[in-house]
């Protein structure tokens, strides 16, 4: 049950800093769309979502009272690698999760439709049991990429699955070697990549795989 | 992989009454709305869905070559019904089904907003495994109604599983008794109606629970 927009779960990050809270609201803010709203278990949601970050202003030095101080930057990569490292953590915590799914969408005409169609990807149950049956399925990538209902050049379509390109062009790849990939594919940790070849922008999100323990675990329970 | 816009699957249907393309193409849009296209599985699509509708025209009768003529009430409701059953057999033939589930969205501000709410339930896997589970998760519906990103009043709200009204007006309704909704959930159809009392608009779809099956059949179809 985890999706977060935001979802199941309650979030602290605290630090020493001497910032005011509008500087850590706006940092906080575009962060949590690169990680916690970045990661999606089953597309499903939850009430109780709550990411807070919190500054004792404990520590020796001026106060830095605008978001665009360039002293910030270490600050910054430091709140956003953590909080990315407790989403992903999230996704692997995920119900009967066995594998961690990277979706990489590139290419696309806008971050809004790179991240209709990351989701779309991401949420798609056959994707999710291909990949917990270890199957390198990019018919179902594509398929994927294709409900999202977003304008897509299929001609100019490119998938990759770790280090393989799959599809190119829109045409299977000419290497494309099904068994190797295959042994990727058991791997923990999978990566898809697609660039759609139409403008700039990008999305990246996390989700994992579809397994009989969610099924145990979200049908069960009561039992 | 069913969830038709159209999807994976090919419907032929006949008749040998004396009626133009462009009519039976009209009643064959219309119809389909709300029947093939009201229907999902995972909400996965495909990409060789096909309804045909076709016509020998060896009825003996004059042609009637307008949708609106009054004499094509009959043909329309029994070509509606067929297809209705059609579409239906679909999902309860879906992987892994051991559950029919309708959703009937009531009350809405529009019959998109319908759909996408009532699409929004269907296609949540916390609610098709509750199902599966037969548990009455009343909560898992509130939480695919809110995830559609429609706009909802919660204090208007009712939802109702079978004929035992659960919540209304945004509480937990006085004669909820969850020992007889559960001994509901162990029948094989189950029907969830939300009523949003906004407006006027309303949308039905159908689709069926997530069990142990679908993940073999999805995950495991190359070993």
């Amino acid at each position: 049950m985890i999706a977060p927009n935001m979802a199941t779960m309650l979030g602290f990050i605290f630090t020493n800093a001497n910032l005011p809270s509008n500087v850590l609201q706006k940092i906080l803010e575009i962060e949590n769309e690169k990680t916690f709203n970045s990661i999606t278990v089953d597309s499903d949601t939850s009430t109780s979502d709550t990411v807070l970050l919190s500054a004792t202003r404990t520590a020796n030095h001026v106060p830095i009272n605008k978001y665009s101080d360039k002293r910030l930057k270490d600050f910054k990569r430091n709140v956003s690698s953590l909080m990315l490292e407790l989403a992903q953590l999230i996704v692997i915590d995920g119900e009967g999760a066995s594998k961690f799914i990277t979706i990489k969408l590139e290419g696309a005409s806008s971050t809004k439709s790179a991240k209709k169609i990351a989701f779309s990807v991401a949420n798609s149950p056959l994707v999710k049991t291909a990949v917990a049956g270890e199957d390198p399925n990019w018919g179902r990538i594509a398929m994927g990429i294709g409900k999202s209902g977003e304008i897509v050049d299929q001609k100019k379509l490119k998938i990759k699955i770790g280090n393989f390109v799959v599809a190119e062009n829109g045409k299977v790849s000419e290497n494309y070697d099904e068994k190797k990939l295959k042994e990727y594919m058991e791997w923990d940790s999978i990566e898809i990549e697609i660039n759609l070849k139409l403008g700039n922008d990008a999305f990246k999100c996390y989700t994992c795989d579809f397994t009989h323990d969610y099924i145990d675990i979200n049908a069960d329970y009561r039992n």
